[in-house]
């Protein structure tokens, strides 16, 4: 090619890059200004005119610098970050741009085969190998020493800022679903921090696991899940915060603020976060079909936008979004997420705006020829991924990616779409203050593991928890008890949700221990027995749980689900119940629980059945004979010692069900914001004495009920609560205004009460509607104490979004007319009041 | 109102209706020239210009006859049906059109209160009132002596024809889902009618069906049912042609051409049919929320067209299309079907050009009140159905129509929506000949129940029982063998499906009068013992069962499910298990059923299991330790013969399974077209000594598997079968090309076999596409008789169209690559071959 023809196509790129950002500075507004991915009108399923080339417009010897020498904007801290970004692109090669929308690997230049070995050194070609190509992000989610961690960073990104031409750092990157997984604090698996229902805990919580990360040299971390769970046969259940869009949504935005709070220290005042959220999975991913993890999900636009898409709009694409986010691994009715235009490009970056970048799950690129049948070729899966709007790709697969260069010089992928790709990277790293300070913290030690931290989790622990029934005030048991048996598979052991690292069970208390400790100081005897494990049906320690339970003055029983560390969960020969990729075909006990617990309350002592779990266990006999079932969640650390402290009334239990629990899983789905005509009048059931009685009406079973045993948002207390004054002001209002909810709640019990208080759950009902709208949802929800006798008044602000509908012409819409407001949980109505848009 | 308003107002409704009926004479078009719905861009959901009024341009005293003493053009039996209509059109009064709209009611006029009385007398009062509101059509499904209902429909239709003005007949209509049901004969249910994938045979059934309701006096049947079984706890399971829409829609069209088909005596020669099938329920009806009757479907617009609609298409608007839809119950991603523009306008007739009307399932329009929540009113609920492409409302509800010459008069609902239901109705009545001849058949005694109807009976109640095991060739049963023991539930009663009336069991034989019957000749002892109710837990009989075992040399258990009479099966205080409303938590045997099989089992006799249900029966137990296992899905009068046949090798079984059979309701759904990535590699289970293996991959359950026991096309047979000779020409085409299927079956057993050839079962897969597509589907099958030792050359045409895809761009496309094309069953592969699309 001559000289000529290269500078004219220079000249073409300089311009046509040039026009690419002119953009206007508001990142987040809902027009599209700053992306315009629609290069013609059939630009994502068809050919692209090709008019660019991979050529730069700045001599190679002097990218990282000025020809006069100055220094180049995107080096200057000082600078917005568009103008950066938009300096920094066309500086690039071809090659650096593709190595910045992959994965690199800690594991290219540290030997990260022992989780125990502490040799601080690396490899040096491995390094340059792995950051050569794949130099976006470096995934960092192994388990050594902290120091080792902090080591194999800083020599990664050192390479990157020295010894390359621009100086571009990585994202480094690991898991924090429930703490930061490398040796950070455990918390609750994320059920169980919906079920707390505290909003700003779990604010202060995830502040918490970003410092962790953030000291460590971490700057990305793959959480929240915003998924629903409306499939409880799913193993990701334990991962979601429940079942309703609006709860999610909050738990998650307080999860992500947490998370990205404050910036790196040294950095560019331009830094808006030290680490990244990333909201996944993208989206709809939480009701495979079958609830087989990665399968099909079937649904409408309408379902897509009213219940699974209304979390991620509100956590993760407001006026503060989170700095990435996840593509899910599913299709959604025939369309793959990793490459779903409309979910991609469409609803995220042009009716959202979303600025960051979006990162495949580990491997997922692939699933477009294994899985999904959409594509024959790397090429081909490369091209749909990116062109659709999915910009980073992770490691687990093939990495298709590589194929770009290749297909862009080919003219089969057009450069534009890799600019547009690199420059939400490149954003994102400027947002996260990398370019000034990519390093771990110095003083990373003092913000591990704080005692601060371990009192947060202590609350959160209790709050989690939830008295599911309380038969004559069974609980609290007195601690003037002469005996407890502590029965049951779950009472020796550590039961951590997926998503942590090997040997995290290390700092937690078993239930044994928390009851232990707790009673030390009391004459309550303990008489443990395990009675079975949670993996068979062999029955032959049941007698002696019978024995610790005639001896005993009331029995505990603790059974439920399990799962497994990381690298165990994908072990073959291991086994679990619950966790990613470990689906159900029933809810109810594995082996020989379920007899155990029977055998222990045929003794006829008071019988406290706890369910520690990752997602609802169906077991309606339980329900019906047990004095007492309390729900605890797969819990952190602290877990063993606060359900001692809720059994012995240390603290007040105060948790909701943030999902409902069926009677069987032919009752699912349980969800309560079903849409309206979904359930049941008159359902049949077996009586006691095996009596069939046969229900008799529609939309019931025959000898079941798709009425929940509990459901979302229920969840006792020891004290009681009265609600009165329920104000909805204005009571009318237009399609565009909020209005508040205000309500006066009195404990009315003898015990102080942390609570969720019930007053304070707010649901709506849209009367008559265009569409059919769901039969309730919850619009507000606030925690507030109330100590005995006292009350308390609360105010909620419902937003007027909060009360629209995706109407038959594919907008949102609030519709004039009432809609009923209801305090209380999902099942039961406390107060009433009539709210009118006009 | 003055007279010259009145004149200029007729001018305008004159214009108006001579354009609106300005259409060409081919009314299957795909374009849309006759149908106009779109009155303007917003027409469906916003407000209409008035233009038009309620009154007549033809003088009222002459509207039955023209001014010059002339035949009214809509009089004559040798115009064109359209000229016919819109001629008749602008004579009626508004009231007369909103009349058409509604479904009268034969006890209008006749006590029909005690099924077994044949007083043949009238209120001419009821009469009068009944039919100048309600006579579109008029419904009749009674049970009462044949005499009694001629005598009534022919009072009806004298009415009509003689008494008032301008003589329009009524279309007279009952249920004929399986038979028609005024003691009709009647068939196994559809789901049993499907599993002998014999079209040609469920044509020639359909024949006799439409010929009984025909020659009675009825113009109109509600069904076929085109629902897919694709959620197994649904209680209508037993009304569909199975989960397949190829399936669905070949049975389907081979029942609406058999009822359809032939037209009434002296009657017009532009008449097409006798008797309108009535294709239901328009659309996606058959995948409610948690399986529960009318509850909200989930789905999105590919899923739609993918599976619900196929067979809609297929069987109900191709060039014979059906003569009347009836609309769903349910709302589909949020709308209500009855009021579904996108459904009944948009897709039935602007893309189908469907010419004929849709009406209402009973009371289903009052439902947008009570159900969906979209309207407040009976006036909204109207004119919601109205407007959005809903024709005639059927009685059981608050008949919300009548409201509608009211909103037409106060300019809320406009006038053309009317005329173009009216039209509709109008349409099918002269398709029908029903203005030449409404009234029942002189000699219909000689049409009911002939003897050449029970023998195709017959043979269809052989060709859809399905042998699911057979091992060590248990199966067929010597008639040299001692005794047998016939035990369980389903023996000494009659299990026929829903949609049957009261006492239609008094002309069907018990299997144990069949078995007594075929073996009368023989020397074959039976040993009869129930062994337990259906209906009930107790155990108290088993041991007598047991003891019959004992005494015989082959055990046959009959258990199952059991629906009953459309009077009963609504009636608090009965049960049953499957039906209309009739939905199931679990899909396992209800009661102390499988005790019963187990405790026979025991026995050690060879034990054969035989379901007789209306849906699959999940019982893996039962596939692990029975003999031999049959499914007899509810028969007709001669299934309790023909099981028998079946047993002792009389017949040779033929039928494949319509439907697939889960391992347990938790692994549902079951379907075998699922779309590629829902499906397993590595299943866990529970070994038979309780050992809990768990799995350990993606899309698998823990301890179970969502591949079927037994899955759609399975069914053995006493022979056995080879394949050879597996051509596809062309083996390369053009997207708008079809292509044909060879192959060459060979009978190499000893035993002569009618059979859904194994090899006639084709499947296509589409390799590579676009969306994600199913992992297979069927595209082709043929029944064929080869005699043992013998061999058949079967030739499947394939159409191109069956090719399609929905694709991004929401169109039907043939893309261009490799379909794999498969001969076997679902789940298994005799022969392999590609096709390709250029």
């Amino acid at each position: 090619m001559s000289f000529c023809v290269i500078t004219a196509i220079r000249l073409l790129l300089y311009l046509s890059v040039f026009c690419l950002f002119l953009a206007p500075s508001s990142a987040y507004a809902h027009a599209r200004p700053w992306w315009s991915p629609n290069l013609d009108a059939t630009a994502a399923h068809g050919p692209l005119p090709l008019d660019v080339r991979t050529d730069l417009h700045f001599p190679l010897h002097a990218r990282g610098t000025n020809n006069d020498g100055s220094l180049p904007i995107y080096k200057d801290p000082n600078a917005p970050i568009e103008n950066r970004v938009n300096d920094l692109l066309p500086r690039m090669t071809l090659e650096e741009k593709i190595a910045q929308l992959i994965q690199g690997d800690l594991d290219g230049w540290m030997n990260l085969t022992d989780p125990n070995d502490d040799t601080l050194t690396y490899n040096a070609t491995g390094l340059v190998t792995e950051l050569t190509s794949k130099a976006g992000a470096i995934w960092g989610g192994y388990l050594m020493p902290w120091d080792k961690w902090v080591y194999g960073i800083t020599i990664g990104q050192r390479y990157l800022i020295e010894n390359t031409t621009l100086g571009i750092p990585a994202i480094v990157q690991s898991e924090a679903l429930h703490g930061f997984t490398n040796n950070g604090t455990t918390w609750p698996s994320p059920i169980g921090l919906a079920a707390s229902f505290n909003a700003p805990l779990l604010h202060a919580a995830a502040a918490t696991i970003g410092t962790e990360a953030a000291a460590l040299g971490f700057s990305q971390v793959f959480a929240p899940v915003l998924d629903l769970s409306r499939e409880l046969r799913w193993g990701r259940v334990e991962e979601n915060y429940g079942e309703d869009p609006f709860l999610t949504g909050e738990m998650g935005l307080a999860y992500v603020s947490g998370i990205q709070e404050g910036t790196r220290p040294n950095t560019s005042a331009t830094a808006v976060a030290r680490v990244a959220a990333t909201c996944k999975h993208f989206a709809a991913y939480g009701s495979p079909q079958g609830g087989l993890n990665i399968a099909p999900v079937a649904g409408g636009e309408r379902e897509l936008r009213t219940y699974y898409l209304r979390p991620f709009e509100r956590a993760c694409a407001g006026v503060e979004p989170t700095l990435s986010l996840m593509s899910a691994y599913a299709s959604y009715d025939g369309v793959p997420s990793v490459a779903n235009y409309h979910l991609l490009t469409e609803i995220l970056r042009e009716e959202w705006g979303y600025p960051y970048f979006v990162t495949t799950d580990a491997g997922s690129v692939d699933l477009l020829i294994s899985t999904h049948g959409t594509c024959a070729t790397r090429e081909c899966a490369a091209k749909d991924a990116l062109e659709n709007g999915l910009q980073m790709e992770m490691g687990g697969g093939s990495y298709t990616y590589l194929t770009l260069p290749d297909q862009v010089a080919a003219g089969t992928v057009d450069m534009r779409y890799v600019d547009l790709a690199v420059a939400t990277v490149l954003r994102t790293k400027f947002a996260l203050g990398l370019f000034e300070n990519p390093y771990p913290y110095e003083d990373y030690l003092s913000m591990l593991r704080t005692p601060a931290t371990r009192e947060l989790l202590h609350q959160m622990e209790q709050e989690q928890i939830v008295l599911l029934q309380n038969n004559n005030s069974t609980l609290p048991l007195s601690k003037n008890i002469g005996s407890i048996a502590l029965i049951g598979p779950q009472v020796n052991r550590v039961t951590l949700g997926d998503y942590v690292f090997h040997n995290a069970t290390l700092n937690c208390l078993t239930p044994l221990q928390g009851f232990t400790e707790l009673l030390a100081s009391t004459y309550v005897r303990i008489n443990f027995a395990q009675g079975c494990e949670l993996w068979s049906n062999d029955e032959s320690q049941i007698p002696a749980a019978v024995a610790a339970a005639e001896a005993s003055d009331a029995a505990i029983v603790m059974v439920g689900t399990w799962s497994l560390d990381q690298t165990l969960l994908w072990e073959p020969g291991t086994n679990a119940t619950t966790g990613e990729h470990v689906d159900l075909s029933s809810l109810a006990l594995v082996g020989a629980q379920l007899s155990l617990v029977q055998a222990v309350q045929a003794v006829g002592k008071p019988t406290i059945v706890i369910f520690v779990s990752g997602k609802p266990v169906a077991e309606p006999w339980i329900q019906d004979n047990a004095d007492a079932v309390v729900q605890q969640f797969y819990y952190g650390e602290l877990g063993g010692l606060a359900i001692a402290e809720i059994i012995f009334g240390d603290a007040n239990p105060s948790g909701k069900l943030p999902v409902s629990f069926p009677h069987s899983v032919g009752t699912t789905p349980a969800f309560y914001n079903y849409l309206k005509g979904g359930r049941p009048i008159d359902p049949g059931y077996v009586a006691p004495n095996g009596t069939l009685v046969f229900g008799h009406q529609v939309r019931e079973y025959v000898l079941d009920t798709p009425v929940p045993m509990w459901s979302f948002g229920h969840g006792l207390s020891y004290t009681t609560f009265n609600y009165t004054n329920l104000l909805v002001y204005p009571s009318t209002i237009g399609a565009n205004d909020d209005f508040n909810v205000t309500v006066t709640v009195h404990n009315t019990g003898t015990v102080d009460g942390k609570e969720v208080v019930q007053a304070s759950l707010i649901y709506l009902t849209d009367v008559v509607s265009s569409v059919v709208t769901p039969n309730q949802f919850l619009a507000g929800f606030q925690k507030v104490f109330i100590p005995a006798g006292g009350s308390e008044t609360v105010t909620i602000q419902i937003n007027s979004t909060q009360l629209a509908l995706w109407s038959l012409d594919n907008t949102w819409v609030v519709e004039p007319g009432d809609f009923a407001v209801k305090v209380g949980t999902s099942d039961t109505t406390y107060l009433n009041a009539t709210m009118t848009v006009q």
